[in-house]
């Protein structure tokens, strides 16, 4: 089965999103989307006389910005992507971690920071995915999820996705997780796109990080990328759509 | 199994509406839950600088007020009810009418009034929504649907209930429709609370209605009403959550 991530920037474009939505909903093995917020919820926040809060790349989610993304992200960026891939014939059904209790979270402990409705993930309720996946519909999940006390909290997609892979992986299913976003994959050289680093295992990583030449915002990506290796997930592809349709970007695989 | 509507006026009332969930979240039969809007949408159409515009008390769908009323409807307010289920042990789970083609619509055709995005529904996937029963797991309907191309559409929660209770008896399900709204009942004076008609089938209907105590605007809900008894739902209640509760309001069956 195949866990994609489609990040903002693809969502941000609806060409690019309609293109990702034809890819996924070409695909014949069973598969979960999970997608993130792009910048309708930072568009929204301004128009109604706010200011987005951005610490070191991650939002602080106060109590009016909670309804503003849970409205963006499980309302109309979710739904619209279901009604295209059900438009596509592939049967989607969009979840937020509430939903079936499928992503439990915590919210973020305050420390230097305080995040407000972040929620760190806790725990991903597998046998409903599968259940849902026995069903033939495909689970889209948006960065929302829940603390189970009534709760619910803003959390980062790629960690949702990662720990949906590992979840899969860990029910026996064979997890290929793609990663979606702007660039072709692992690039040698930032500024050039032709220098997309095709596999990467443990040792070739750990390589690759002593020379230096992987920039310091991938490395968080990757260091999930091997965890989820680690848990018996298969592989992890990041690239780019039209890499990813090609069989390129960069796949990450065990020893 | 129960299929529940409550109503805008239960929602906007945070203490009504905990109680409400209370009850839901009580019973131990299969049931699903449908709800509509209140009034945040109307809130925020304004907050964003427009006008809300209502026809006959149906609203007028826009593409900007369609966006709204998808974030607040399938986006806050569905999620909210979600988690706050979950919180009592009830394992919910959100849809719009697009999820796993749960209700399938049109756009309603241009008469008079363009209604813009408005919903007429056209089928009610009753599979899914047994297939997600017998995953253990109480389905929670918003008032938006889908037309199968990409289309979503606002539609009348009354009538989704209404359909979902039809459908799911056509399944051999014994179903009891419960409308939860701000009345204890159908009234013979719509200023005396106490004056509930307790029962109602074909026959009083018909009387009561030669006598014209029943108000104009309950007609349309009692006509639904009794198609969902022909259609060979159980029951139809509807009252106030506390008349529910005790076993009031006013019951509708068959002859």
């Amino acid at each position: 089965m195949i866990v994609y991530k489609i990040g903002g920037n693809v969502i941000n474009n609806p060409a690019t999103l309609h293109e990702a939505l034809d890819y996924v909903a070409a695909q014949v093995e069973p598969a979960i989307l999970v997608h993130g917020g792009g910048r309708r919820a930072n568009q929204l926040i301004t128009e109604m006389g706010r200011q987005p809060v951005m610490v070191d790349g991650r939002r602080v989610t106060d109590h009016a910005t909670l309804e503003i993304v849970t409205m963006v992200y499980a309302g109309s960026i979710n739904k619209d992507i279901v009604a295209q891939l059900q438009a596509r014939g592939s049967n989607a059904i969009g979840l937020s971690g509430a939903d079936g209790n499928a992503i439990l979270a915590r919210k973020r402990p305050v420390g230097a920071i305080d995040y407000g409705f972040a929620g760190d993930v806790l725990g991903v309720n597998a046998p409903l995915l599968d259940g849902l996946l026995r069903l033939g519909l495909r689970p889209v999940l948006c960065p929302i999820t829940h603390d189970a006390h009534g709760q619910l909290l803003n959390t980062n997609a790629d960690t949702i996705a990662n720990e949906v892979a590992k979840a899969m992986a860990a029910l026996e299913h064979d997890v290929s997780l793609q990663y979606c976003f702007e660039l072709p994959g692992v690039l040698r050289d930032i500024n050039d796109h032709d220098s997309v680093i095709r596999t990467l295992n443990p040792d070739s990583y750990a390589a690759y990080r002593e020379e230096g030449v992987i920039s310091a915002g991938m490395i968080p990506k990757l260091d999930n990328a091997f965890a989820a290796i680690a848990a018996g997930v298969r592989e992890v592809v990041i690239g780019s759509l039209s890499a990813l349709r090609a069989g390129e970007g960069t796949r990450i695989h065990g020893a």
